[in-house]
């Protein structure tokens, strides 16, 4: 994939994304592995707009997030988590999105350390889910601004739960990740509709869990 | 109706129910009868993101699910319930979408097999419901990934209930048909809008049912 | 306004409110005063799919809501409804929509007649409202098949309130007008957004009311 | 900035509010600074259709709120609040927006004079904000008719709160601003977030707070 191509589809899944209100603002941030060897990412710069984003703004990065050509802006500091999950996980694009449902699970849940979603059929949408008879744990990591912090936090967590789909941050949002764009920008749309189920399911029966 | 007229239909439904949050990531699928003796049925591919579908993923099927001609994907396991309902109900149209509400509503009804909606005047928006006072029967099925017992028991379903005019799988989504497809589809917008008007009515009164 | 005119508009509107699920499927229906004297009024036809309206289904009826010229398909039972507001009340224009919350709030307020709906700043969006310190009657009827019964208890109601904007009809929906059209289309916008927030702040707290 | 750019500006953003339905009906104004000395200010005129807003709706005028040539309309009694903002912060630009969110919530809060969001990513895209560990008061004054009384409890606040972002007024909706147009757009995207996600919160485990 060349930057060319990555910057265009970055910019049309964050568009998508501000509409449907899970990249209000300047929130969030979307990467994509150019390559491999060497490590080559396109990643969306800090602070944009995700209402108006153009190609201008998405960056090419090494793997210790160093930007390797000239563009507008500058990487996150964000930029060390997507790096962590491409390195972890071997994901080839990460969305890390920011909407009222995860936001209000991850403050519900985080005592716990996260909860499971079980049963769903919408759950086969997450890559190598064939049942619904599935038990997807959904870790919830306390925030930081110290972002070395967050990636070692995750670094832990993926080395205890190789088969999760996505954590969430407290108060904070969602990260999830796919073999390819297209898988990635699908469990977010899977990841967004479970947990707006389970919250709504929640609400109907407050004893309910 | 010519394949290559309903595939067009088919997008299109398939499209606006995606952004309305009806069929997200590549849940769902859609079918309507092109001839009926033999049985012809247009059919949405299995595992297509219904965000970005085209007519080359609409597929031809006969009365066992195989494909008539070539095409861009294979039928889903699902095609054996859509093919059930066209057979034991004789609807010209067949919608399965996966939204919230219908989630929520599955789970929470689930174990009493089902609920009635009774009393709204939107009740009328189903085919040959002409009064609010109809009581409306919605079964919800266990979810099974063996299409052919969940075919099974839909046609149990459809020989003890003929007037139904769709039917819930727990944690899944909702079955709903018609005569064409224009109905079918009607009959989707119809029984989403009382889903979540029975939803939210009662979370405004968690005793009420 | 002329009948090409007052049929565009209204499909502007029917097309913009199915958008905003407030006329799902067939649901709902759309008046203007074309004449006063003698009455000619257009009118939205029976049973159309206001999600794919056209100006041919608009049709031109008199004060007994006789078709006054040929045109795609007939006036529904509702439009003694819509005369009896343009009688009564005077009104240029009349919109019966069929929202969740107008739905969930009729059910919920009909044991009372009514309900009130006080101190919002929002309700100076009513014609004739010139501070929030207002209290506005929103009166429940039952709902009824016999639009001549619920004509006549419209015409009561209008005689013992003559300051209410609209009312809803039990499980089924609202009507509001205005002098015009652009009112009665803000009417609908000020009296939904009113219904949105007061049946949220009553969840919200739910001893509340 | 130009008139004419800004009204360009200010009709893009009412637009894009109406549509995301915090300002539906004739409800909310908008302002944006052209110079500050003599200042002039650009804004929204009275009782315009949000929906359906255009340039010649956009007045210039001074620091008395005077008109300073010919356009489509007059100024509300809102502008008072705008230029007091204005003044007091030294904002480039004010957003009075009215949400079904923001409405419950300053008349659940209001007697405790305004509530804390704390601890929430999302506070960061309100400026000056660099950890999610801020503490954001969000106070409510009650709603008044009188403008000047308004806006002088507006002055008050602000000698005793230097560092909100936003204000609500009970049943009423918000006011937020921020050096410039856009962001005090983002101030309003990130204010509306977080209520709902508050709100959300809370109804979700009545006992929170």
């Amino acid at each position: 994939m060349t930057l060319a191509d990555a910057a265009e589809e970055l910019v049309r899944l964050g568009t998508d994304f501000h509409r449907r209100s899970w990249m209000l603002g300047t929130s969030g941030n979307l990467s994509v592995v150019l390559a491999r060897d060497p490590l080559r990412v396109a990643i969306t710069a800090s602070s944009i707009d995700k209402g108006r984003m153009h190609p201008r703004q998405i960056l090419e990065i090494d793997n210790q997030g160093v930007m390797m050509r000239a563009a507008e802006g500058k990487p996150s500091a964000e930029t060390l988590l997507h790096l962590e999950v491409i390195r972890s996980i071997g994901a080839g694009a990460v969305m890390h999105t920011h909407s009222v449902w995860t936001t209000v699970l991850s403050d519900y849940h985080h005592a716990n350390g996260g909860f499971h979603i079980e049963g769903y059929e919408m759950l086969k949408g997450l890559e190598g889910v064939h049942t619904h008879e599935h038990r997807e744990w959904i870790p919830v990591l306390d925030n930081n601004q110290d972002m070395s912090i967050l990636a070692a936090q995750a670094q832990e967590l993926f080395a205890a739960h190789s088969n999760i789909h996505g954590l969430l941050v407290r108060r904070h949002g969602m990260y999830t990740w796919g073999k390819d764009l297209a898988t990635a920008a699908r469990h977010v749309e899977i990841l967004e509709f479970l947990m707006e189920a389970v919250g709504r399911r929640q609400m109907m029966e407050p004893q309910f869990s």
